[in-house]
């Protein structure tokens, strides 16, 4: 397979979708890899654009089947990446571009390591997490404490990424972002570099 | 420190020099970490700026001391990249770009892993590179052997490198390099990444 991955994680309110459009220009052609899940659909969402919405039943066959390459379960709902639209993707030699959590972070670095560059994004300061949340009110007041809460936690796994987007300004955090889209591209899988090798010396 | 380290390492003949050279307009600042070496001149080199000259005295009183961040023998020759500049470089923010080779390479990841990415750059074939050679005509055939050798023992370790540029087009791969030592200066060190957790939760 000739293409990358980057995983993208960081806490809700860091601002990952605005950077990723901001750069989108500047990243060239990628594919987003959209989660599946069996949470009820939000006022807005549609099935295939902001995830697949599949039954309990639909989710633990696909879990049976070895169809997910990373799953978790998050307030009793499952939350989990179909394997199959990232082969294919990475098959075609795409970016593909992961928006999960750092659970779901090292589940793929463990199944697909040779493939992913990383990068948390984060906002500057936990009270600056507080005001964006608080600020953009699309969410009550206890669930906004449930996202600073993890964001507590998430935070201490920064180590595990090969880089870190602190998003105190949005031009500078869209360039980052875009240097580490366009690294990522060039990140060779060891199976690559070893028919590298076995051609190069003949 | 702030800064960060590019090693580069391929074959004499790779283009090194000439990819730095092409892509230096949008790397920005940089310090190229000149190595000290015991062998003397050839006509033309300066001390000081293709490499510092010293006596086998000199080098070894370095070694005693722990001068060097790594060394090596070749041909009855040191060679080695003194610590002193390279953590001012560092401490100034800059990017240190290191020309060295694939053992260079694994001694300076060993101490400093933290500050280091690390590109391979190549010929797109051993008969390419062989062809380069002999096409410059600056050294006599059987150092030429010699070096032709050493790459393919050095093209064995390409699978060390965090990434591999495959020079068959200079505009290609320059514009590689770029993006390679752009995303260089985004690694933070793990240092710096729990300062960061330390300050953010609070």
């Amino acid at each position: 397979m000739q293409g990358a991955i980057l995983v993208l994680s960081g806490p809700s309110g860091a601002g990952k979708s605005t950077i990723i459009n901001h750069a989108s220009d500047e990243i060239g052609e990628y594919y987003f890899s959209i989660s599946t899940t069996t949470r009820k659909p939000r006022e807005g969402e549609r099935d295939g654009v902001e995830y697949y919405f599949v039954t309990h039943e639909e989710f633990e066959e696909g879990i049976k089947a070895g169809e997910f390459l990373e799953y978790a379960t998050v307030h009793g709902n499952y939350y989990g990446t179909s394997l199959k639209p990232v082969k294919e993707a990475l098959e075609e030699g795409k970016l593909v571009i992961f928006d999960i959590d750092v659970q779901g972070h090292r589940l793929v670095r463990a199944k697909m390591g040779d493939y992913v560059t990383s990068a948390f994004i984060t906002p500057p300061t936990l009270s600056e997490l507080k005001r964006r949340l608080y600020a953009r009110a699309t969410d009550d007041s206890s669930i906004i404490e449930r996202r600073i809460a993890n964001a507590k936690e998430e935070i201490k796994a920064v180590v595990e990424f090969d880089f870190v987007i602190i998003n105190d300004d949005i031009e500078k955090a869209s360039k980052e972002f875009a240097t580490i889209a366009n690294a990522a591209r060039l990140k060779q899988s060891h199976q690559e570099l070893e028919n590298f090798v076995k051609i190069w010396d003949n």
